[in-house]
């Protein structure tokens, strides 16, 4: 059991991970830090957090648990406020979508690494932001990526993971580099092409009929685009070399695809549709079955 | 009211449509047609159609409203086997997701085009198909364009947009050209996209885990990979100059998406996302506004 969590950026994944370890009684008290103390305000008025602090010195005081949940730009200076008052026990996580920045913010903050920093990535949320949006059963069912570094103790891993865990999440180990690859294949890639296809639509002769014209499918494809640009941002930035490389190769593969639609080549076409379809089916069923195993709300 | 309505390919939106007007009481009689005898026995037995006809030039006997509901590369050798076999005042249209070629399909088929022909396009469906699928509210509060040629009359505009209203869904009409460029952006676009995202990480090193990881945001992402690959191949190769100069437009900003990236330009990203987020927000408020201005179920 966590006995003072501080929750760094109460947000929709900040708020939600607070809301899950209370409903699990995991935890007897949560202190929150932010930018912004309308915020932070309205977190404790929601049962979110218990309290908040003025600064992340005095937060993560006393506390055997730090989850830094802020965009990935703001990583370092987060960990750099922090030296210097840490409990000497305390496991320190974060819940970034690109790993190998994160551990370069944590180096460059902490110079050495405490044995108590184990990055991980909760494989969840919504294209929603902000602590309203947040809510205890956003993790159950789903994974979370946890990264030990070789500087991590083995009980900072085992604690982390005990704490994912709770939240109704399965917790599987991979390496910072495999994290990022992954990632950048299954979701900064997804983002870019969403958020590049809305513009792209924008910038049309056609718009507000596209925009008007377009059905269910459209609007399921285009969710992603309404996630919070900064974070975005920070995203591709920060897992660039991966996404790049998953982008060169999504760009090729694209481009093939087009010959195939000018030269007309209908059977290339059914077949790499139906590969795709099959591909996709396999993992919504596999999703399906995996959700399926975990007990209802 | 329809008097004798005939279906051509009873599968998702042949078979909602039968439904939908069953449902409204504006039909007294449904014929099916279809080349498999199972599903068309099927569609007997839910009571989606009343019977079925042999050949389609028995289907379209004395029937005063024909819906040629079947794949577009389909569409030629339908319309040719009920030429001689029509009644003097029917209405003939299709559900076909690219116009001007089911256009060049009846001219080929009947030379002169019929007065009573009126090519639609619902802007509906799901990524199931069958008959099985089909539901009869597919079409409440959706949109359905209706390309008039030069040829058609007045009276079967009148009938077509009578039928469609009746459906719960509404009209507008458009011109041939300009639907094929905005189904292009909004649907053939998203879906190629889709498709080939799907393909792509398929051939990835890492695509076992890439499907493992994959969280939600994906899912919706890449749920139209999993429409019927015959039909895409169809509206891919029918509707290729369009499809293609989207896709090329496409690729230029996707091309100039990755500079950014590979720059390192989070301003510029920043403003594309937030761009792209403020628009797909509009549309999404839009569909849900009016959607909601229709009855409820």
């Amino acid at each position: 059991m966590i006995q003072r969590l501080t929750i760094i950026g109460v947000g929709l994944i900040g708020g939600s991970l607070a809301q899950a370890l209370r409903s699990a009684a995991y935890v007897r008290e949560i202190i929150g830090y932010g930018r912004d103390v309308a915020n932070l305000e309205k977190a404790v008025s929601l049962g979110v957090i218990d309290s908040y602090a003025p600064s992340i010195a005095e937060a993560v005081r006393d506390a055997d648990m730090v989850v830094v949940a802020v965009p990935l730009g703001a990583m370092q200076s987060c960990f750099s406020e922090m030296v210097g008052h840490l409990a000497e026990d305390v496991v320190i996580t974060d819940v970034g979508s690109a790993k190998a920045s994160v551990v370069a913010a944590a180096s460059a903050a902490f110079g050495e690494l405490p044995s108590g920093f184990v990055p991980g990535h909760p494989i969840a949320g919504t294209e929603k932001s902000g602590v309203e949006a947040s809510f205890p059963s956003l993790y159950r069912g789903r994974r979370v990526i946890v990264t030990p570094l070789p500087s991590s103790s083995a009980e900072a891993v085992a604690k982390l993971v005990s704490m994912w865990n709770e939240t109704g999440a399965q917790t599987e180990e991979m390496s910072v580099e495999r994290h990022d690859e992954v990632l950048a294949a299954t979701s900064h890639l997804p983002h870019l092409l969403a958020f590049g296809l809305v513009d792209s639509l924008c910038s049309m002769d056609e718009s507000e009929d596209i925009f008007r014209f377009a059905a269910g499918g459209f609007r399921d494809f285009t969710r992603i685009a309404s996630s919070d640009p900064v974070m975005w941002r920070d995203i591709c930035l920060s897992n660039r070399e991966a996404l790049l490389k998953v982008l060169q190769q999504y760009g090729n593969d694209l481009s093939q695809l087009m010959s195939l639609v000018s030269e007309g080549d209908g059977a290339a076409l059914e077949k790499t549709f139906a590969s795709a379809k099959a591909a996709r089916d396999r993992y919504a069923n596999q999703l399906d079955g995996w959700k399926g195993s975990f007990p209802a709300e």
